[in-house]
Order: C-alpha cells, then structure tokens, then sequence
C-alpha cells in the first residue's frame, strides 16, 4: 500500500463531487476498445505489438508513440476502467443510503458479468501480471484504488477516518473484488444454474457488507 | 454437466476406496513438472512447443509425439493435479468426519497458496479456457469433477443420494472453488495482511459449509 494507492479513495472521502469526471476523446475510445479486443482473441502474449496497431487501424511506428510497451496499454485501459468506477463510486458516497448503492453497483456487476465479457481481459491481465512486474505494478494500482473507493464508502457509513477504513477493511473490501473478479472469469453456465451461483455470489458479498455494517469498532483491526 | 463430469464424483461416493491411486511414472513427472515452468515463466502464449520441449530436455518432434497440442498438455497437468486431489478427497470421504477434513484440506490450500505458486499456472489456464473451446473443456471437466468431490462429501454428511446433493449443492461447491482459486491467484500481500485476508477467506469458504450442514433439505434446490 503506497502513498499513491491511498490517493483516489482519499480524495473522494474528502468528496468534491462537483469536480467534472474527465471525458475521453473519441479516437482514445476507439484505441482502448481495439486493443481490448486484440487481446481477448489472441491472448497478452499472444498478440504482437503489430496485431495491436491494426486492431486500431493505424501503424506500429505510430502505434509505439503512444503506446511504448505492452505495460502502458494495460495502464491505458486500467486507468479507463477506473475512471468509469470513480464516477459510479462518487456517485454512491453522494447519495443518503451508501451502502444499498454499493449493493446495487455490485449486484449489475455480478449479474452482468458474463454478458460485459470483461472477464476475458481480467483473466489475461490477471495471468501477466504473476509473470511480470510491470504489469502486477499496474494492477495492483487498480485494486488499491478499488480497495479505496469501498472503504471510503465504509468510513463514511461507519463514521469514522477513511484511512482508518483503510486499514480496518481492507480485507472485506479486497474479498469484494475477488468475488466480483471471479464472476467475471467464469465461463457461462445454463441459465438456472447461473443464477444460483449469482444468487449464492452476490449473498456472499452481501454478508461481506453486512459484517463491516455491524462490525462495533472494537479491536484494533477487524478481520 | 455432462455424463463425464459426474464420473469421478458418483465413483468416489460409491467409495472403493481400497482401489489404488495411479501412480505416474518418473519421466511423466519430469516432463510436466519441466511445461508447467516453461508456462509460468514464459506465459500460455508466450511458450512455444519449442520451448516446451526444451524445458523437459527433449527434441521437439519426440515432444509432439508426447502431446500433439497445448490443450494437450494442459488436459495432462489437470489430470495429474486432479489425480492428487482424488487421493486428498477419497480420505477425507472415508473419515468419521468428512467436513472437519474438508475444512483442514480448504485451509491447507488457501493458507500455502502463495507458497505453492499453484496460481500462475492457474491464470494461465483461466485465461486461455476464455478463448479457446479445447482448453475450456479441460478445464470445465477438471472443475465438475472437483464439484463431485466436494458434493459426493455433502451427500455423505447430509445422508442424501450423490446425485441429489450434486444438483442441491452445486451453487457453494462451485463457490468453494472460486474462492480457492482467487486465493491463489493473488499476488502476495504484507504479512499481516495476508494473514487477515487469509483468515476472511477461510471465514467466508467455512460459513458456506455451515449453510450446508445447517441446509433442512427442504425445497427442491438450496441457494
């Protein structure tokens, strides 16, 4: 946990709400989603630097200036996907009920997880980054600022300091992101069965929350 | 679920437990020990038949003969690990108390995950099974046949037939294994988190067994 992981969940307990989300331009969208692709159909390794250019219709020499290596694609498209969750998660500790917007948020991630298709990508980057240290780098930067905007959802219901959610629910809030993860990285099941597990997926996580919202403060650590 | 998946599961609570475990030969265990290093290191893509080959000291064309395909090795190396787990689960079925064994063997994995290294290759696999059917199909077999090793245990402690606890209880076995393997495909903490979080995911895989042994069999399916 470094400084830098703190930041995001720090800066939205101190809740500016009102700071405009950052917009990306049209053609970055375009880039992310091709390389997205390229990498879900041809594996991490499995795509070239030059099968990434040509998912996004340009050329590797122009390809390289923006992006130099592999690590700073998946930086790229992390840093999309954590921009997305800041919005939802502000949105979530604005609102009077936090917790039951942390349900609901949870509950469309889970439920939906198969049809996003996001898994695919997760279960890539979650292979390099055991491989590679520039990659694990990367990733272990999303979860902490996932990690950040739970508990500072904790500390705000809790009412107490977000560094000390930090601290006291790391472990919950890191529980949540392996859940919805695993969700994600599961193949499809029939249709009643996938519910069950959906049921059984998204009752687990709900006790998760449960535990933090009776947790009675005592102890140093909780967990 | 396929005829196939059911095999093990239906044979293990019929429980001819005096039949002996296979034993695989010294060569076999060299030369999927040497792949399984060859993947980690390189990556599922990024590793070569060549490379394959000469991580287990043979020539490529002797190689090919061995395993004409990647998902040919990957089927290989489930077996082996699915082999090992039988042995582990035929104990535990054979016990005067299935679940405090089952308890011991989930806290056994989850605590050395880390140390075992079991988690590269997982993602590897989790990773490749998402985009291609052959490795999918692996991986989906290794997966109910894990599914009847831990509801052949549901069906003995809840005295209920195996086919029955598999259908009822598939949702928390399927969770059982989500669980572990999220364990052991995260990259390693501080040790005092990881002790934490450790403790919180034996905490979750052991509440979803106590719903089991507390399940009133009543309604067609739990979950």
């Amino acid at each position: 946990m470094n400084e830098r992981s703190f930041s995001t969940g720090t800066r939205m307990a101190q809740a500016n709400i009102s700071e405009p989300p950052v917009q990306p331009d049209h053609r970055s969208v375009e880039i992310l989603d091709g390389v997205r692709r390229a990498f879900s159909e041809k594996g991490f390794d499995g795509a070239s630097m030059q099968d990434l250019a040509r998912s996004c219709g340009m050329s590797v020499g122009n390809f390289y200036r923006y992006f130099p290596s592999k690590a700073a694609i998946v930086a790229a498209l992390i840093l999309r996907d954590l921009a997305e969750m800041e919005q939802s998660f502000r949105a979530i500790l604005a609102s009077d009920d936090p917790l039951s917007g942390l349900r609901a948020t949870v509950r469309f991630r889970v439920s939906e997880a198969s049809c996003i298709g996001e898994g695919q990508l997760w279960a890539e980057i979650t292979a390099a980054a055991l491989r590679k240290a520039e990659i694990s780098a990367v990733t272990t930067h999303m979860e902490h600022e996932i990690v950040g905007y739970l508990t500072a959802i904790f500390a705000k219901v809790k009412g107490i300091d977000p560094e000390a959610a930090r601290d006291r629910y790391y472990p919950q809030a890191m529980l949540i992101i392996m859940l919805v993860k695993s969700a994600s990285m599961h193949p499809a099941e029939n249709s009643v069965t996938q519910t069950r597990l959906t049921d059984l997926l998204l009752r687990t996580i709900d006790r998760t929350i449960d535990d933090v919202a009776a947790d009675d403060l005592k102890g140093r650590t909780y967990a």
